[in-house]
């Protein structure tokens, strides 16, 4: 019991002396625009805090290092558990690094606080990467839900970019529709996947394929080259039926093997090309333009919606007009017209 | 001039005679209940009004016949221009009509009101359909926005289904997102195609493919039998790549000749064994009440979006920093936040 309370006056001391230390936010996005990885991860730990004081003070910092964003890339790469992101992060790190680039790994994984299922989590699976001066790797925000999530991770995009990373990827694992999410606030779209036993597209998420720019076949080494190659042909013919995106690309199918540090570079060229070829045509600066607009206005449905469905007096009626819509009792138009009424008169 | 004055006047007392003689909620009720066409056609009209008089009666009529729905089944039809819809439609009418069924015809069609491209409103198009006793076909509800028209669509659905009518079929065409709506107020989807010029697949818009519960290539007849065979069995391979539907049910493509009313009785069979094998499996119950839950939750939504986006003020703000946020003067959070400040001080 004694320990017991020593160690909570010393967490409390601990916490006493955080705090103390916690520079503002004028200090911290001077950090960050000098590069310093010391004040960006606090700058981010602030964004990810559900303290409203230190959102008062993330917001500042974001606000600051809006204008400060240089010419960064934003890639997302997901794929499913075991498919090799994380070595293929390392691997694709280490190259954007050997070419001089500065590169921050964060990852959008909405499942990682009921799972306890670490993306990232483990910087050991990324050894090299973690040491290389000229990367930056940040684990998963936790938060229950997706759209808290997100929106921590796009902001940490902000930060990171103000503070001179030239290459941001941003890795999800296919689950729930954190790929949507991901693909709303990147420049390039890039799925893993393994070669597997013939019929590849079986079980692939709905969506997926449409929002990638490219799939990589990874693990491409060993017994599996032969079968990733087949994979190639399938995924390129499947692609094929998807009509062509709003820019003009067409999604291309590569073969790695991130272990062995084979097709690396083929891949990074084709960021590039796409890069080139959506800049010179004026897609890329679009693209993000209106990935704006879609966060602003996704925010603001989303909060709608929240006010609604959180108030107590109308969660309740909710619950009992569900039932008789669902037994038509009522018709849902006119259950909506209850419930819309109940929350206005809520809201006054 | 004077022949102006004339049809004003005359429309005028047409106007006030057809206002009088609108019979009751109560009144239409009993005419539906009975099977009279002449009260449905009535009873829909009001629900299609925009008339607030007429919309509290419609609302009455809704409730009273939502109760005395029968085991009717609701069918949507999609297909793109010119791939014989309105034949199909008189033909697959025709043959239930003939098996001693009651069939009703609806459309879902937005852009009517725009194009005035007359989804069913062209009536002599089902020339025989029209005059058979056992069929009630009324043309698409005018209205500019889907959320409207898709509303009426459902709401006179209810009322052909306490009419007595044991078929609903319920047309649209391939624009915007009317299939979604259609697909959400149906039993059983289906995706009438043309065989093509080989490659079927492209140019079929996203997701439809999904929601097909059976894709039907018509015309099939003459020089196009041979394709019409080739193009069903890329359908076939293609709807393989798809993972199987949550009620376990496999999408089927057959073909049909509906000119020639050849293949008609199969389509038939094949949403008849779709019904047993659902309704076995308690699948459609439950697809309905979830399709009842949708619209509840659907419509709650749409006009909390409305309420937002239609407010004077909220719009001036949010011009501006729509602008602000694409040019990344502004976070599209920080920006939400001042929106939904304002518009909460505005509901006040």
């Amino acid at each position: 019991m004694s320990t017991e309370k020593n160690t909570s006056s010393e967490s409390i001391s601990k916490i006493k002396s955080f705090r103390k230390n916690i520079p503002s936010a004028k200090e911290l996005t001077e950090g960050i625009l000098n590069g310093n990885k010391t004040a960006l991860g606090r700058a981010i730990t602030l964004v990810e805090s559900t303290n409203i004081t230190h959102l008062n003070r993330a917001n500042e910092i974001i606000e600051n290092c809006l204008t400060h964003t240089k010419n960064s890339i934003r890639v997302g790469i997901t794929g499913v558990p075991g498919v090799g992101k994380s070595t293929f992060i390392e691997t694709f790190g280490l190259h954007l690094t050997a070419l001089g680039k500065k590169v921050a790994v964060l990852a959008v994984d909405p499942t990682s606080s009921i799972s306890k299922g670490s993306i990232l989590g483990d910087k050991t699976r990324m050894e090299e990467l973690v040491k290389d001066p000229n990367a930056f790797i940040r684990p998963s925000p936790s938060g229950s839900s997706l759209g808290g999530v997100a929106r921590k991770t796009r902001e940490s995009i902000i930060l990171c970019e103000a503070a001179g990373y030239d290459v941001i990827l941003i890795e999800t694992v296919g689950v729930g529709q954190s790929e949507t999410a991901v693909h709303g606030m990147v420049d390039f779209f890039l799925l893993l996947k393994l070669a597997g036993a013939g019929d590849e597209l079986q079980g692939i998420k709905r969506g997926i394929m449409e929002m990638a720019d490219a799939i990589v076949i990874n693990k491409a080494d060993g017994d599996n080259l032969k079968r990733a190659k087949i994979a190639k042909t399938e995924f390129t013919r499947a692609l094929h039926l998807y009509p062509p995106k709003e820019n003009g690309w067409i999604p291309k199918v590569l073969t790695c093997s991130a272990l062995e540090n084979k097709g690396i570079q083929k891949i990074w060229e084709l960021v590039d090309t796409y890069l080139e070829e959506n800049k010179n045509r004026g897609g890329f600066q679009l693209k993000r333009r209106e990935q704006n607009k879609y966060w602003l206005l996704q925010t603001v449905e989303d909060q709608l919606k929240q006010s609604f469905y959180q108030n107590k007096e109308v969660k309740v009626l909710l619950d009992r007009l569900l039932l008789e819509v669902m037994d038509s009792k009522i018709s849902p138009f006119k259950a909506a017209e209850k419930l819309l009424a109940l929350h206005q008169k809520e809201l006054k």
